[in-house]
């Protein structure tokens, strides 16, 4: 049985590699999805498709047709959502995604460092698993293929 | 025909008021619920109602059961949510009300300064409306009752 | 028991008006929604509330959130829908919501005239009842009440 | 990842042809699905399978039982709807395809020319992505699959 | 607390009658709705409401649509749906509503005459409760009230 | 692509592999799944598994249980829901079968002869298709593959 | 607004007296509902009803038809389940109704000693509050109403 | 047709294996899953992955964060769930399981000695099936596939 992970959060750094990688070296069966991690063509699509828009809002407007458009069919193919949270950036988008993930009734990990639990408080209330690390993400995972 | 309205945001001020009081003015027959504005409760009511907590992380989780609880009852009977956005704060736990709104189909105004545009692109671009003040909200509220 | 009714059509002319008024005549306990039928105002409502857009499109786009907010929150309230099509305009929101209420499982009146049969045929053909004119669709209702 | 696409438009030209091309062109891991294109066979078979039908009106409920029955299977296993409009034919049933889509959360992208954009602002409101031609729903369905 | 409930079954005689002035002498706060009684009525709405029909099947198709859309409304009004059953009759109408309600989440009350177990096993099964009368029926109602 | 066929209707008779011989001949690439067709074992199956019931109405009660399973477990999996009515039997699981399946939006094509139409209107009605004979039910399905 | 409470829990003594008494003198706007707390006549309601049955389980099967339906139709009118444990008792009616009560999306309060956390731990876990006694409940509950 | 088949119950004793090996020897086409058997890795695995708790009571909150994950997990790629229920232990988890199991229309089969009928009443009624010993509910999933 594989199971296919959506990988929510921050698109600034290559913090899914680790995730993979470390789920590679650990022989999980995941197949990872997740958002485009090139930060600047996910700023630019809407106009890379669409064309020049008229200001910055619209620009980011078109851009999230697309992202979203992405988002959707991918979570919607998704096993497990986990949503990685960090002290940089608004990640309003990620806490979108994760609250999506529990309203669709797909089993959602917060991945999120200790001192970020107060503004995460309702969020990793309704969560299924809340941890601090990426390693205690897969470990959580690593445990629904255990038999003993 | 009256219509109950989730106002989602962050609890540091009153903003509230202001939204309650204008639709009073324009005499919109609207019903507001809300999260507990009082902050310092809505941080202690975990440990208030269940004792002192081992620690600040579980204080969180256990003041989140009942924001939780809350939130769950009074959006359940709501039907349009206005999630509020500023400057200060994470505001995941808006972001989390304004997508959980979404996903269960209740309308949603998003209200942010515009140049909060960018880390919200993905949530206004699913929400049904994104204004930048109240007045703006309580106008698309005031269309639907409109006949002229 | 008082059903409420979603009228669904153009609005560039008051057909409206006379199914409210036959409706009134008939006695029918009906409560009757619908759109914004000013048809300037429902083009204008985006500019009107959010100020000038940039080109006839992105006006549309605006306009558009703040109608479909009110259809959805007005369609969501309603027991029965009905859509009524013409030989002008292009109809095509007119067919959304039609649409939208058979996935939501709200019952569907189309009202349509009998040579538009062929290019409502698939729609036709899904809705509960289509029928030629607004008496007949107020037939359809008033018989729901009749005990003989 | 393979990803199933309903084609929703009229059958009138064979337009389809040109995106299962471009896709290929593209390698795209897409499977194409859609309505019957033979456009008098379309017509014709409620007819063809029953019989002769009383009149014109009948002619056509028939043929949609079975035209309907059709969408509804392949509609039901795709992941993603494009819907074509133009300026010929009504296009009521691309605009019931189209938005039965958004109602089943299935995510769905426009293809209007610019000059259609006002009989489509509530739908293209809605949709998940409009664009103006084919090259761009695929560019969309594209930048899916892409990770850089 | 008032419940609205559903009675299905054959419009060959009036047992609903029955039903409602005993649920009426037990003072139980129900409100009753079903389909139109009046068998010939009911059979040409569709001719009443349309005109005439080219043949049997057509007038009988016609028919349904308005009777459809009758028991659509009113069953999705209720609490409680009851489907009575006799030794006369096709009542392939009365399974089809019985079985709606249990797709939908409706209680679902059984009434039938103890030698038609057999053919109506499976119904049974699925339904919330069988009884033989319609006394039984409402004691079950009846009991839902009871405080002690 | 693949589909599975739900073969609902009474047992008494092996219309089914006429179904599955006829769509064999036809190449369609079908699954057909069904109820017990052995009709004593299809009665027996509770005392055959739980021994010996204390009356005949508890013996068709404890059947029931595993029959409804089967049934759920393999409607379940089906794309398509063909439902055969015919002259002889109550049929009364046949057309539970039916609704379930519309309520669960399942496809269903309803297979009678013509004499039937009257006690099935309804039934008819809310089907997607109503033809005459396994034939013509399997050109409703042969159709979804055709392309031209 | 009043909110409708459903108290699950074991009938055997008179707990939600103590509940509906408490509340009042807080003056909380509850309407509660509940199970038929006259154990002995919840036993007996299959019997009472349909008459005398072969053996026990049947006694209690068909006492459980009556018994889960007046559950389904007063917990389908809640917007609170409370599920009350105990050291007495299977309760595993209980376990079973805040489970179903988790599975709607109905918001659930678990009440119990806490020298039953672990057999109770994963029931706990998913349900948005769990306190030792019904004070606590209440103080839940009377959160959501509160201000201030 | 394979099927997964979740096996909810306790994880004090072997049961499952004895399920598997009959399942086996039938030669089934099923794949098993469920929980953790290893007992005290189940009460511990909140401890492993996210350190010391503070007392029991999170001790077991922890826990269950991961097995309910991995029930959620699970359950939701299951056609069909087995819950036994024993003399032994609260078994509220497996109650809850059950009742989970019903309200996400997964047919359930329940198995449970004779002299549990009581306490299991309400949730035997509204399970499929409710059996005393494993091979019995081999028996029932047998007869899915099962064509004379």
């Amino acid at each position: 049985m594989e199971l296919t992970v959506y990988l929510a959060g921050q698109i600034h750094d290559n913090w899914r590699e680790e995730v993979k990688s470390k789920a590679k070296d650990l022989q999980l069966p995941l197949n990872f999805v997740g958002p485009m991690e090139n930060h600047s063509r996910s700023d630019d699509i809407g106009e890379e498709i669409l064309g020049e828009q008229p200001d910055a809002i619209y620009k980011d407007d078109r851009a999230s047709d697309f992202n979203n458009l992405r988002t959707q069919v991918l979570m919607g193919k998704s096993d497990i959502v986990i949503a990685l949270f960090g002290e940089k950036y608004k990640q309003w988008n990620s806490a979108m995604d994760a609250s999506a993930a529990i309203a669709q009734n797909k089993p959602l990990i917060i991945v999120r460092p200790k001192d970020l639990h107060h503004p995460l408080k309702e969020l990793s209330n309704k969560a299924n698993v809340t941890v601090e690390n990426v390693d205690q993400a897969l470990q959580a995972i690593q445990y629904i293929f255990d038999t003993e």
